[in-house]
């Protein structure tokens, strides 16, 4: 079912998008500091964007959107011009084919996930689908249902904050179009990509990033994960109305409202230090959590190998000994 | 004027080549390996290719062509995968839009550049340009005078030598379509997606590039420096004879054939050792001249700021004490 969010829906969607996150899709500080700018004005044409269900999206086609990047070099942005511009590249390289741009969606789950599909919605006057390719984050674009659902990677536009403008067409090395060993052709180029935006200043730090083009049929069998937006807005809600303090309603919560089996993973503890290190387009973090008995170190690392553990580290940001299952 | 080259002309081409390559351009080592395998056979369709003047370009469009790499990773390679996969992209995007590619031309004069083109002509059916983007080698693509001539670097063909093709279609960030600052970006990104190319061994260490397409009206104006093909090919036949043994026999030669005034850097001297290392897609390279005298050690670096000083060990190879002046 189709609803607007504005100004005052963005805090819960990002508690509820870094809890669902578990770990990745963005620090919910550069989504706060994006938020703060999500004004009408000179670079937003209205202060509201709109999310529509799978279903609902039948106007058009959808582009999958997001910050690519570290996210500690992602804080300190204003606007999204990095990822508003990938998707203009695609609306325009689609209207020169007599094809309609509609709709935008998230990679994952996440804070800054879902806000920065609903920042390019606005910008642009498009609508943003209430799902995405994976109902938390990951490290890596070949993980994402798109990949798996086969969707041909076919253009890919990478555009930096400085606003230079990528187009990729990566031809299938074998097989065909969008199977696996495209998929990660496309992702390892994207992401070597990455290295002069991230590394290079004439890049700018960071990039905007736009594939996937996928039509209402298409959508149908790439995002089979659904209403993640609005789940994520839920549980921010309830987060900010300080209902869920302690593990024990987190769980029942997610029990009753998501169909998520969660349980405690430690007895209740207190964050003692929480450090983070940008290198190599990656976060790097390391928390430390003590409980009145032991101290429990704890280290994260972002990336492939070390996913599973960052989800403890984050949840200790929210109630402290809770865990979703996932 | 037109003419055909076929086998046995090849030697002389490539040690003309290196000659005004000047330090740059591909080493003779991976030219003379490509060129062995240079027969009429299951990969070539003939055993010859035609170079075409400037003025007699005029039966459709052209195509800079070439490997982009460390000559050191290049030299074991027996086919031109890479290069003619590029330049076939090209084509293909060409014909889609009812044009026909009918020519390549080398970026630079170099042992590598010119068979290069040739390899790929041969392969494809197409002529060779008998000029090039330099008149001799340079280290980065903004110094051709494709770019000066502002022809539009888009779209770019970057095809490894395992075959992953990648177009890349880089939106200039201000200014006009083809200007130095787009020269600029599209050799920026074409050089960091060399990385992966030359590192990561899904790719297979080296590249083929295709870029800077241009009719035959464009090809006049960027291509100022021409029939260098033809000037490497009639120097090597004079090297191949053994009539350049020394500084001064070949000083006169450039004098009276080449319009380049010459002059020796130091007194005849022996090579006493020289080494390459491959590193970061660059080869490193460190030559020791020892005279009657004193021995005259030469360092090399085959990087921007270090070319000027490759000329001189390259030269040293030929004749040890001539090296012409640009």
């Amino acid at each position: 079912m189709a609803f607007e969010l504005t100004q005052s829906d963005l805090e819960p969607l990002l508690l509820g998008g870094a809890f669902f996150g578990s770990g990745g899709g963005g620090t919910i500080i550069s989504a706060r500091n994006l938020s703060k700018y999500f004004k009408k004005g000179k670079y937003y044409p209205t202060n509201k964007f709109r999310v529509v269900s799978v279903d609902e999206a039948t106007e058009g086609e959808t582009v999958m959107v997001a910050y690519m990047g570290a996210p500690e070099a992602i804080d300190s942005t204003k606007y999204p011009i990095g990822p508003v511009e990938a998707a203009r590249q695609v609306q325009e390289k689609l209207a020169a084919q007599g094809r309609k741009l509609a709709y935008v969606v998230s990679p994952e789950s996440g804070a800054l996930g879902f806000l920065v599909a609903g920042l390019v919605a606005a910008k642009l006057g498009l609508a943003v689908i209430d799902a995405d390719g994976a109902g938390r984050a990951v490290p890596s674009l070949p993980m994402l249902t798109y990949a798996a659902a086969e969707i041909s990677p076919r253009p890919t536009f990478l555009v930096s904050q400085g606003g230079l403008a990528v187009e990729l067409n990566v031809t299938p090395k074998k097989g065909t179009d969008g199977d696996a060993g495209h998929q990660q052709d496309v992702s390892t180029i994207v992401e070597q990509m990455l290295r002069p935006i991230l590394q290079d200043q004439d890049f700018g730090e960071f990039g905007g990033l736009a594939m996937w083009v996928m039509t209402p049929k298409n959508l149908q069998k790439a995002l089979p994960i659904r209403n993640t937006l609005s789940r994520a807005l839920a549980l921010g809600r309830e987060i900010q109305k300080g209902k869920l303090k302690t593990a024990k309603a987190m769980i029942q919560y997610l029990a009753k409202h998501c169909d998520l089996q969660a349980k405690a993973i430690s007895e209740p503890t207190t964050i003692t230090s929480a450090k983070v290190d940008t290198t190599g387009g990656f976060d790097l973090g390391k928390i430390t959590l003590s409980s009145k008995k032991t101290p429990i170190p704890c280290s994260i690392k972002m990336n492939h190998s070390w996913h599973g553990i960052v989800k403890k580290a984050i949840l200790s940001y929210l109630p402290p000994t809770a865990s979703p299952t996932s």
